[in-house]
Parts: structure tokens; C-alpha cells; sequence
């Protein structure tokens, strides 16, 4: 057996004698019943110390390559490597990583890179950010007191100042009455849907969905193994609420105060009837507030939680208002489920960091909350005038809107009925980009076909009239 | 109806009328069919402008208290609060957050608070953390060009330039060879267990668990309908290996560099046997490598993914190097699972926030990063060091060590064989916190009842000494 040390090497000389051993045991070089040479006589031939010797066998030892027995040394154990011999074929191997990857690249709710009028949804645009107030934020979270915290687990339902200052936020602008013992962080809406699912027992898991609807929820539910009900909302609320009654749902997941991704506003009798259908069914209402600070030509509407807070499950974000990359949500329990779901999640630890959690925390706590909200409602405020303005003046009655006045994206039909895709390449053909809607519809053929989305917090206020007047051009 | 508009109330006069209004429809006192004042009236009587009253009415109208009629005013409209009568009765509902909160304030992991020399084990201590390196780090996150990605979805998978710093890092400590691509970051252990699971067919669903093990990962799987076949550990390799052929296991969940919670490290022989035993029968390894780090009397052993890469999943975490309170884990999948991966979580969104990604990339990416590694290694070595020997100064032969030199905990096991939960009242008398073992069974009644745990990276080094003498104290 040749071994040499190199001395210079980064590796220390110990572990470079353990692994050339180890390698030569795994090659069947040094068979079972083998013994390694005298401590003594290694380390004269090598030229290092005897301890360097002793660390290497030790090791050998230690992971059970030999074994050492005193007074005779070190010898190798009878060790079977033939498993190892199917090497994994790399090659295959690559080829399943470049598989997966290409199947993982598809169409995201953010934009897409590399288009110059991006109508995307998902995304913000980077100056949206107030990053200063966050690094100052972030600064004091890892220098003040709070860092104690930061090598702590948390508790399972979230830092309690955040869901503090939360039940401060949605009392104030949202009327909803609740104290912080009722709400739960949770890393996303998706998550926290399939947690709410999980606290229903499996044949209560019947969901009533809006037709059309948010499909990430869809998903959420489907992964939960829920039975799915489509209601449909494009036919008007008489159409939805008879439609609900007739189902035999136990769960209804609504978005009252600006459908998505249609942009309705659920009238007051509407949602006393969807209470009344709760209360008399004892169903329970998943109430998805996730746009509710985009209001651009009214106050937005109080959430269904602030009418019922037995039967509304409440679920808000921080991805419309901060970002998405934050993975911030929140669910407001009403207190008769909060044993279900101490039952159901009694040993789950919290999934949000804590970092996140308190930089929020300060900031809504701060002066510097206020100012930021209202400077984002008037930023999106232009952006959404802008977009309305300026498809108005472009496309005028060549096209249909829908869910203008709220939230950060509309709905654009074209009058012509081409289909979303070809309406799609044509924009992608002068370099803009719009978005498909087809996704949000459970049933496969469905009546409006001929839609696309046009998000408008993604891009830069500069850039909206250039990409509609492409547009223009692209489908005129 | 009585109206009184403040003026000087932060509340802006349009809310003020509009709020009066909806109460007295909610009341009744404006009953269905009510004409609501004519604008400029209402507007001379409040001494207001035509707009606020203007205001107020159209938000009444958007939210369908009233319609507006042409040429006539706004109408009452005809709504049923009869749904709204039963009052949410509040102090039921404290009764019941009170309930909750009491049934979930259970022992945690990390130390419970309020107790001079607690041996805790999940949590760290505070100095441990490079608080001003991480201030710099989240600084320069949120200043640089990486900020453009603080406002988008995350790939799903997570940072890829994360990943890329993971994939480095397992190859120079753990021997890993393995792409980025290959890397799934997820917001802890637990949540990385389920998602695990739910990419096998429910048959499949069949998991080897060590006896004892970590009660957590017992709980995901129990929590991901899986069946569990507890694997003896504590009565020696041969043992283990025996039982484990003998189940009917299609998943193993071990942890080989640092049994836990015993600590025992898994010979050459046996991992060769187990990955035999993957192969021949089909079955996957899950390697929760959870604290491969801390190794105080030898290198740490090669992973099992090491040796086998194709049926080994590995599972790492920051909470034990960092902290638990940053919540980041991540897969190592075999190539061949990658595909079953992306069928089971295609619509999965990143649960980990941008932030923490970006400042875990840039610190491992940093030459900080390395010699942070070193100083956390030596510095659990002291505290392990001082815990030993004052355990054994203190107590002598009155209780046996198990698991020294590796991990952040020790088991001490008391020769008299006094219970648990004796020897944990005993200490807290004397303000020392030791932890209970009982929950890393799954059988009720097992050979190791008179054996608490004691973590030592939580408790600050100059307490160890005092901590260990009240307990011989306590115990004597």
C-alpha cells in the first residue's frame, strides 16, 4: 500500500492518511483480517507524528473500517462494498436533473424575465420596496433586545407582537374584532388553507369554490384531498348563492370584497345570506381578504369577519401589500375552532422565521406603517388610472374591462373573441406581455375564453402607456 | 334619524355620515324602501359639501345598503340582518381562547423561561449568534441588485444561489456530490418530512423509525398518514438491522453520523448493510444528517448519502449551526426522485421568505462563514468538555453518560433508577432545568425511564459548573 502526505495541503495530515486507508480497504487492497503496519513504524516511514498516525487509525476505528485490539493493533474489518459496486451513472443522472428542471419552468404568476412591458401580477415592482425602512428595521431586530429571540424556537402560531400589532391593523381598517390569540402566521395562503383543511374531519372536507377562482386555493384543496364544488360567480349573485344552497358543501372559500380574479364586490345582502347559509348548514366560511387595501374610487367594504366572527375562517396577506418574497400570511380563527385546531397541529412548530416576524412587527408598530400604506394605495392609485386610461384611449370599445377600481390587475376580453393564447402570442410578438386566465377556471370550456389579465404592480408607471399602445398595435 | 358629523374627528366626514346611516338600515330605523335625504339637503343640514354626502351615499350604494334611481335618490334596500342577531357572546369566546392557550403552552422543546441553570437543547444561546456579521449581511441584501428579487416569487425550490452554497458545503464537509438542482429548501425538518412522504403512493407509506427517535419526525409522518414500524436502536446494530430487514419498511428514517437521541454513530458495516437492504428491497433511506457539525473527538463520518446517492435522502438544517428560530432545512433528492417530486408539489410556492435566503447565501459565500463554523465548533467543544467533566467530578458513578463527545445534548441515565420525572423535580428545586426522554419512544414502556436530557448549547459556559453541582445536590 503506497501512501504519501503531503504536508502542504489544506487537508490536515491525519485525515489524509485515513482516507487513502479507507480507500484502499473499500478497493479490497487491504482485505478483511489485514493489519494496518505499528503506529510506531507508519509514522517513522511517513516522517509525522505518532499521534497523526493514531488520529487516522482512531478514525478508521471510529467508522468501522478496522477495529483495534490492544496489545496486537489494528485490523481490517471484514467489510462486504459489493452494494457500492453499481457506481450511480452520472450521466442519467444529469439527464433527469435537465428533465425535472424544464418540467419545474413553467409559466410563473410573476413575470416572466426578459419582456420590456411586463403586465405581470404576482410581482412588485422593485422601487415599490420601502428597503431603507426595512434595513433600519432589520438593523435593530439583530442589535436590540428582540434578538434574544433569534436563537429561540418560536411559538407554533407566530412572534405574538406581529399578530398584535395584525389584530391592531384589521380592527382598524377592516372592522374585524379579534385578539391576537386567534390568529395564526402561516408561510403563504396555500399553507394555510391546507392547515384550516386539516381541522375539519376527512368527510366535512367539502369545499364550495368560486367559479372562476383563485387556483393556487384550488390546488390547496385538491393536495388536501378535498371534494371540490365550483360555484359559479360570472352568472351574478342570485346564480351563486342558489348554487351554493344547492350544494352540499361544508367549507365555502369566498373573496367578498374583490372576487379574484373577476374583481366583483359582494353586495351586503349577498354576504348576509352566505352568513345565514353558515350558520343553518353549521358550514364554515373561508373568508380570502388578500387584496383588501386596494380600493381606488370607494372604501373598501368591511370583511365578512367583522359581520360573523363565529363562521368566518378570516385569511389575509402580506403579499399585496409588502411582497411575496416576504411568505407572510395570516389566519383570524373564530375562538370555537381554536381546540380543533390545537388538536389537529399540536406538535407543528412555526414555519416563519423570526427575523421576518419582527422586522413586521416594528413596522407596523412604527409611524412609518401609515405612511407607507397610503403611499402605496396612490402609488397602484396611478399605476390602475394609468392602465384604465390608457386602454380607454387605445383599444377603446375593442375591448371589455373587468375589475377595474380595486386590486392590482384587470381583466381585458377582447370584443372579437380570439382566443387568450393567440391574443398572447400577438403581444408577445411588440414585446409585451399579458397573461391567461384560463387557469382559473375548474371546468375546461368555460365562457370566456377570449381574457386576458393585465397586471399592473409589476411595472413601471413610465412603461404602461408604450406596452398598451403595443398592444394596440399588436392586437388592432 | 340623528346625524352628527365631526369635523375634527380623524375619521373623514363622508365615513362619519356613511357609518351613521348604515347603523340606523342595520337597526331598522331606516327600514326598507326609505328614501334617503336628497344630497344637497343632508348636505345644508350637516353644514357639509354635496361631494362628502355624495361620498357617503355611493359607498352605501357600492356595498348595497341603498341603490341609487335616477331622477329619484337613493332607495333602502330590502335586507335580512335577522342573521346578525345572535350576538357572538364574548366571554364564551375568552373562555375559549383561554382554554386553547393553556392547552398549548406544553413543554417546549427549547427552554422554557424563568429557570437560573436550564440545560435546554433546542434553543441557543444568544451570544452564540454573529449578530453584527448577519446585521452587515441584511444591510447589504437589502441594498444591492440581489433587492430586485425581494419583491417576486421565489423559485420554489428556493434561492438557487443558496442551493449552489449548500451543494459546496456538503461536498467539502460531508463528502455530498450533488447539483443545485437536486436542493430543496424548506422551512424545517417536520415540513420537510411530509413533503417527503407525499411524493410516495399511500401503500408505500410505510416508515422505519429509530426506537427511540426524534418524537418531531414521528409526529410529521404520524401527521402524513403514515404507518410507522419503530426500529430498535439502543440494543446494539445488529439488532436494528435484524428488525429492520424483518418489516415490512418501504421508508428508513435514520440518523447515522449522531443516533438521536442516544448518539450512537452507525458503523461502515452496518450503512453498507442498510443501503443494501434500500436496494435489494426498493426502499428509500431518509438521512437527517441534523447536526453532522458538532464531532469533538473525531471528524465527523462520511454521510450515508455519501456512499449512496441513489436511494438516500438527505436532510439538513441551519437550526443546529445557526438557529432554529431561522427555520431553514433542505432535501438533498436523488435525481431519480426528482420527477415524482415535481408531479406531488407542481404548484407548490417557496414557503422560505427571500430575505433569510439571501443573507444565509451571502454569509456562506463570505470567508465569515468558515471561520464562524470553527469559533461555533470550538465553543459547543468547551461547553461539552466542562459538562462532562463536572458531571463526572459532581456525580461520579451515581449516573451513566450516554451520547458524549458529538451532538449539542447529553443523556444522563441515574444508576438508582429513580424516574424521570423524579429526577427532573429534584432538580428544579434547585432551579436546574433537565429534560424529559420519555417522548423519543414510541412504545409507553421502555428499559430507559431514569434518563433525562441535558443540552449544553443554550446555557451559557460559566453556568455548567453551578448548574451540575446543584444537580448532584439535587440528586445525592
Amino acid at each position: 500500500m503506497h501512501i504519501c502526505i503531503d504536508k502542504a495541503h489544506a487537508m490536515p495530515a491525519y485525515r489524509q492518511l485515513y482516507s487513502q486507508i479507507a480507500a484502499a480497504i473499500a478497493s479490497g487492497e487491504l482485505g478483511a483480517g489485514a493489519m494496518l503496519p505499528a503506529i510506531r513504524v507508519m509514522a517513522k516511514d511517513l516522517g509525522v507524528a505518532r499521534n497523526t498516525v493514531e488520529a487516522a487509525y482512531k478514525q478508521l476505528a471510529l467508522e468501522g473500517y478496522a477495529k483495534g485490539q490492544r496489545g496486537i493493533g489494528y485490523i481490517v474489518e471484514d467489510l462486504d462494498f459489493s452494494v457500492l459496486e453499481d457506481e450511480p451513472s452520472l450521466p442519467d443522472e444529469r439527464a433527469l436533473i435537465e428533465q425535472s428542471e424544464s418540467a419545474r419552468n413553467r409559466e410563473p404568476l410573476g413575470g416572466a424575465r426578459g419582456c420590456s412591458f411586463d403586465f405581470c401580477y404576482g410581482d412588485r415592482h422593485p422601487t415599490m420596496l420601502p428597503l431603507s425602512v426595512l434595513r433600519s428595521l432589520a438593523d435593530a431586530a439583530l442589535s436590540g433586545s428582540a434578538s434574544a429571540d433569534a436563537v429561540r424556537y418560536i411559538d407554533p402560531f407566530g412572534l405574538y407582537g406581529l399578530r398584535d400589532q395584525i389584530a391592531r391593523y384589521l380592527h382598524s381598517t377592516r372592522g374585524i374584532r379579534c385578539v391576537p390569540e386567534q390568529i395564526i402566521l402561516q408561510p403563504g395562503t396555500q399553507v394555510a388553507l391546507r392547515n384550516i383543511v386539516s381541522i375539519f374531519p376527512a368527510e366535512e372536507r367539502i369545499v364550495a369554490m368560486e367559479e372562476p377562482g383563485y387556483d393556487a386555493a384550488r390546488y390547496a384543496f385538491m393536495c388536501a384531498q378535498c371534494a371540490l364544488r365550483p360555484i359559479p360567480v360570472h352568472e351574478g349573485e342570485k346564480a351563486f348563492l342558489d348554487a351554493l344552497l344547492a350544494s352540499d358543501a361544508h367549507l365555502a372559500m369566498v373573496t367578498p370584497s374583490n372576487q379574484f380574479p373577476l374583481g366583483f364586490i359582494m353586495s351586503l345582502s349577498a354576504r348576509l345570506k352566505l352568513v345565514e347559509w353558515a350558520k343553518e348548514s353549521g358550514s364554515y366560511i373561508i373568508e380570502d381578504d388578500y387584496c383588501c387595501e386596494y380600493r381606488y374610487r370607494s372604501s373598501p367594504s368591511p370583511a365578512l369577519r367583522s359581520i360573523d366572527p363565529q363562521r368566518t375562517i378570516y385569511l389575509g396577506t402580506m403579499s399585496k401589500i409588502l411582497s411575496p418574497a416576504m411568505r407572510i400570511s395570516y389566519i383570524v380563527l373564530p375562538a370555537e375552532l381554536l381546540a380543533r385546531w390545537n388538536a389537529a397541529h399540536s406538535g407543528d412548530y412555526c414555519s416563519l422565521a423570526w427575523l421576518d416576524q419582527e422586522i413586521l412587527r416594528s413596522f407596523m408598530a412604527s409611524s412609518a406603517w401609515s405612511r407607507y400604506i397610503h403611499t402605496t394605495k396612490s402609488l397602484y392609485q396611478r399605476h390602475h388610472d394609468r392602465l384604465v386610461r390608457c386602454l380607454e384611449r387605445e383599444l377603446g370599445d375593442r375591448v371589455r374591462i373587468f375589475g377595474a377600481d380595486a386590486g392590482l390587475h384587470l381583466l381585458v376580453e377582447d370584443v372579437d373573441g380570439r382566443s387568450q393564447d393567440e391574443l398572447m402570442r400577438l403581444a408577445l410578438e411588440k414585446d409585451v406581455r399579458v397573461y391567461p386566465t384560463d387557469q382559473y377556471w375548474a371546468s375546461s370550456s368555460h365562457p370566456m375564453d377570449s381574457m386576458v389579465l393585465m397586471g399592473f404592480s409589476g411595472i413601471a408607471a413610465e412603461s404602461i402607456g408604450e406596452g398598451v399602445r403595443r398592444l394596440a398595435r399588436a392586437w388592432g
